[in-house]
């Protein structure tokens, strides 16, 4: 996981589409889904003519496009249905941030894509751009990807209210399982937090120094992509007929609670790996107390003794003592009464 | 007590019903409580009909539900009063983040419910969702709880201003008793941490650290609970007749008060834990200094007598001082001087 | 001094009187001070009639009640100047938050007077409220105090410029007397802060961490009464005539001057304490380098010299070198050489 | 240098004239200069009725009085101008923070003045107000400074624009010639953090913390300085004609630009020397891994050796390798095979 | 790189010219292009009246000064042009902060060109002035610099919509170079930060002190330059026909865009440095743990087995140990016994 972007050239004149990132599917590739009430289409691998197309028929049309490589097959969809130039760098360009930006016929939002790699267990962040006409939506992905699967199963089945409504709920849909897609990953390092957090309290000579660090960069990388969403769905929320229909507004209520929610929890998070930091750390004291006690003990009981030892070593001709017939026992007596009175002192300190 | 929130899987129609929590009572129960200023009537286990009479009811009807678990009852009782999927999704979810809602014909307010659990001594967070309509007022719990007992109280009495007042004011009473159960949290956290304190400032070598740990955990998760509140209830304030009359607004301004006070006092709190950690950790730095000097006294006065002691252990064969008369003695005077330069010296360091 | 509230019994019906905090005064206690421009009367025990009578005459008058302990005197008092049952609970619960409160007729300030007590040098708080009236005004005090009798004796002297004035400018005066206490106490701390800092430069192995850890806790309840006070001051401003005359503005601007001045002060000691903790830590690591250097110093030193003593201390049949005759000086000399390169190498390494 | 004001009495009238801080000067001592257009002239130790006279002229005057503790000098002062009983109340407290006040017919302003003092290295303040009227404008300073001599010399060349402009454009200069008087502490400041900085990195034994914590005093001192003045700058702006005259707003603009980089400066180098305390830590600690380094090394290579050498330095009358040949070099051998694994054990680790 | 600002000397009048800065070419050079959609003309080395020429042309005219230590040719053009004397003041000024200023018939844009140095390695930072009229374009240069030499190169070829559009959008152009230079360095760093982290993480035992710091301090250099610079294109997104037409909007938008994202990046480097620096203190205070392990380990095995041999040693005239025939393997038994219980005591402690 890179957390901080590439740039490009410097002076490249505004515009110049350029794809900034790594590739990541062999070749870009071209579905639809078009729906409306009564029926719908859908269809994998389709030509730019079968766009123009779905762009002038009445239903509404979900055109998805992976593949961010390919920067032509872009640029000429980005014909087909009027896109800037602008919009187009910025489709590009895979390290942009989140935005909502409202053009005349159409909005563009960028979003990140966060999901746990399960092979590495590491997150993988995705781009995702979608531009929003009066009845027609189109995404660039940057690889194929199934998280929008249940949603398109949705529409399929003429069950949900989706089949009934426009391009603005389809965009609400995409922007929902996105943000609860966020929760996923939430939930997943809240529940790790909590069991690295268990453990250490436990063991406290466990070394999680490291995992500590990996969540607080995980979380940075995630608050990243998900404040400036919160911003960017506001912004939706504030634009008017007809790119935004009225019955569409509670809906887009109830997100904007969902990713205010994601936030609250992301900071709680921050909060808590922090709080988790200088309990390692504290711990960690700790045990280097714990530590020197014990060199203090052991050094503080031997080093006498052997010094009372090394007195009777010595090979002085005159030491009396040597010759009395209880000379042997006394120092005896003498080293195990220092050795109380040191055991006394440190129990006193209650060091142990 | 779960720190995070559970997620719900992604791409679901919005709107679709799912607990997410843990089921908390064995049954779900739909109990009432009926009043004018001239009489009143209660019931435990009603019939969803009854419900829709009481809704048609001219007096003030308190419909509770506990035990979130039971899908179906709660879908029931939403279609009774006519509560949006969107609110009923919501209400089912029990990790949601207190809020206030408008909707048409009634308010939603979610708020969770703090208390210690007095087995565990740990806190225990609860759920509840409250919708105000007209003349009638549904709470949803998870499970069935006392807290409310006074209140009903009141109602039963004919004492009370609360019988000849309307939902407003009953829903005002409902969240100053939350709100009341939550200086009682922060008062018990605070006498604990002033304890802590003392015991620390008396004890240095007492092993604090887990608890402040718990403490910060505890005010932080409180903070998730209060601060939304507070948001809340000044939306709640900012409504208008005829879902909130006049007479309640002086209410609500007091009770904003108490929110804005609880909310302060969490904040000092979470201060006051910072500073006991701090405290903790410049104590135990403390403590590793003492026995850092303790270990170099006793190393600095005996190693050097040892090393003196060792040389007059040698056994070469020429060796002056060994024959000396005063040799012995002369040593003795000089591991004396050694040491007594050595205390000297310690103490001019004023290391003890 | 208490840091944190205590809480009421949940569920009580809003208004129910109840004191909150300690009994400091044996009984409650009436007293009065009533002027106009050409006269003054005072007295001391008067009853509720003369509150009546006092109420109702043009002149100004204040009366003050101390003894909050006293349930049903406050209540009584309350009833004569129609004060609501809110406010008097407010006036009762003596852990409320300072704030300024409009009502159709008056106005209820709450604020904390805090002075350091003499005997015991610790921070001393007591609240007192005040309701203005349009030519009275009510304060309640825990205990009768001496913080106004100098504002009683500017109003006794006919000189100055109070006796002209209304209840506006009495309660401005009482305020302004509040927080020039306010100014006494942070000044207080000021300078013990500034000469903590100083005897801890001079003598770094002075123990100050209980004081430090003690200024924190008593700046940051500082900090809980006056922060509330800077904004109950701010709308006491913005009141409007007949609450509020125009002459007084001018003299409300003074007072917000100096209440933002304490606020600034004090976050500024604050700020001042966190870098004496700091500093403090510092000098403490500080020295346990030090004291890491001399064990360091001492055992590098001796231990290679013991180790040279004990060889030849061992009793080999053949040990070439005992047998020499400059056996024993050249084992002097060589440990000699030895210190004197571990000198060389502490002075190196700028040790000593 | 105080950090920290002093306390006035309690419950004084307001506009009670009270000099609080120290006597810096002999003797208040009145000077002014006055000009137009085409002339000028400036005089010292002038009367009050020179004032008076000053005052009611059509050209500009500046009056510049110095010693505050003269109490009723200024007061008289303040008769001649006008000036309200709380202003000069403000005027005679030093400790006041800077301000922008407007009154009916005349500014004040209050501001700091701050320069290193030659001899004693340290920061001195002064504070200096200053009030403006439509053609007079007078200074209160502590003392006597020559701060503004420069500005004077630019009034008595008539070379410069300020003999053309109001006394607006004065106030303007004045401020001017405080912010880049604040530019010079700044930037001296700025150098010494730079120069200790580049001293710490290359010699980390140098013991800088008593530096650090000063300049973190300092920069607390001057951010008290300099914050308050840029919101009155910013007040300042805004005033209205006749007060400001429309020609001297591009200047304050400039001004307002000077200060607002004057506390970008600022804050940046608290930032700094928070990341210098923290750079000093850290190198601390790494010193004291080094000490630690040394000792574990010096001991673990000797304690068994002489634990060796203590073996066969025992009396026991059956030990057989003491009779064998070898036995000599055989030790020698085993002791020097010990030390070398150490040795390498200690490379492994990477400490030396 | 110099963190902070010179400062000029006090009490100047305002707008007199003085070069605040180091001189970095040896001459001041003035060149200009001149273009509109047709044609274009450019040359180096011009006269003041080709800039007299250029400015009543009808075409966009670029012009360009680097070398501003030449104060008089500086002013020379400012009097051409028509520039205040306080905005030549502020080109001088090389430690000006970024900022947009509108004045009657021109804006002044100050702004900061980063780069790095490739010999040193070291951030260089140069100050850049930009005046935008009506129809000409000057920007002041420090020295000579070829970062626009590609914009150049995009007026020159006819093929960009530069060509077709005045100066506004030629000055966004600038602006966008600038800013894309901005994702350069920070892109630099960025990577720097992670290869750092990594080796880090690998290899605790490295000392990465020093380049931590430094990356702090040129990220705060880089704040230094980016936030206000945010700030000022803001300002210029709000300024008015006709300094600003309606078809730059759209490419405004988009560079403020570019530069939120830079400070986001910036703002993410800053907490993932200080990040860093917690992760090496860990690791450090870790090492340190290590180090007394290692340390209480040597010690506590052989204290005691050296005071047991030191027993032994001593020459009192009846110890009957010495005479037992199994005297001397007893007491190996007893020290073997000895070393395997402390073993055991450390493998219990998890100390390896």
């Amino acid at each position: 996981m890179r957390l901080f972007s590439e740039a490009k050239p410097i002076g490249l004149s505004p515009g110049t589409l350029l794809h900034v990132g790594r590739q990541k599917t062999e070749r870009g590739s071209l579905s639809f889904i078009d729906y409306n009430p009564t029926q719908h289409q859908t269809a994998q691998d389709i030509s730019l003519d079968k766009c123009r197309e779905l762009k002038n028929s009445d239903s509404v049309s979900w055109i998805n496009f992976s593949g961010l490589h390919d920067i032509e097959q872009v640029n000429a969809i980005g014909q087909v249905f009027g896109l800037h130039a602008l919009v187009l760098e910025d489709i590009l360009n895979t390290s942009h941030q989140p935005k909502c930006e409202e053009f005349d016929d159409y909005i563009l939002m960028i979003f990140k894509l966060i999901h746990l790699d399960a092979e590495t267990g590491q997150l993988d962040q995705e781009q995702i751009s979608m531009a929003v006409g009066p009845n027609w939506l189109i995404t660039f992905q940057e690889k194929p990807d199934d998280i929008f699967e249940r949603l398109r199963d949705r529409i399929s089945r003429a069950s949900g209210k989706i089949r009934n409504r426009g391009t603005d709920y389809l965009a609400y849909a995409i922007l929902d399982s996105v943000v609860d897609s966020y929760f996923h990953v939430l939930s997943k390092i809240g529940e790790e937090l909590e069991s690295l957090e268990e453990s250490l309290l436990l063991n406290p000579e466990r070394n999680a120094l490291h995992e500590i660090h990996r969540y607080k960069q995980e979380l940075m990388m995630l608050r990243r992509a998900i404040w400036p969403l919160q911003m960017a769905i506001s912004e939706f929320r504030q634009l008017e007929e007809p790119l935004l229909t009225e019955g569409t507004a509670i809906f887009l209520r109830d997100l904007q609670d969902h990713i205010t929610h994601a936030v609250e929890s992301l900071e709680m998070m921050r909060d808590s790996s922090a709080n988790l930091l200088d309990l390692y750390i504290s711990l960690s004291s700790q045990k280097m107390n714990e530590t020197m006690k014990v060199l203090t003990i052991m050094a503080s009981l031997f080093i006498p003794l052997t010094f009372i030892a090394g007195i009777y070593g010595m090979n002085f001709e005159t030491m009396p003592e040597l010759k009395w017939a209880w000379g042997y026992p006394m120092i005896w007596a003498l080293m195990i009464s220092v050795t109380v009175g040191m055991l006394w002192y440190f129990k006193r300190k209650k060091w142990f």
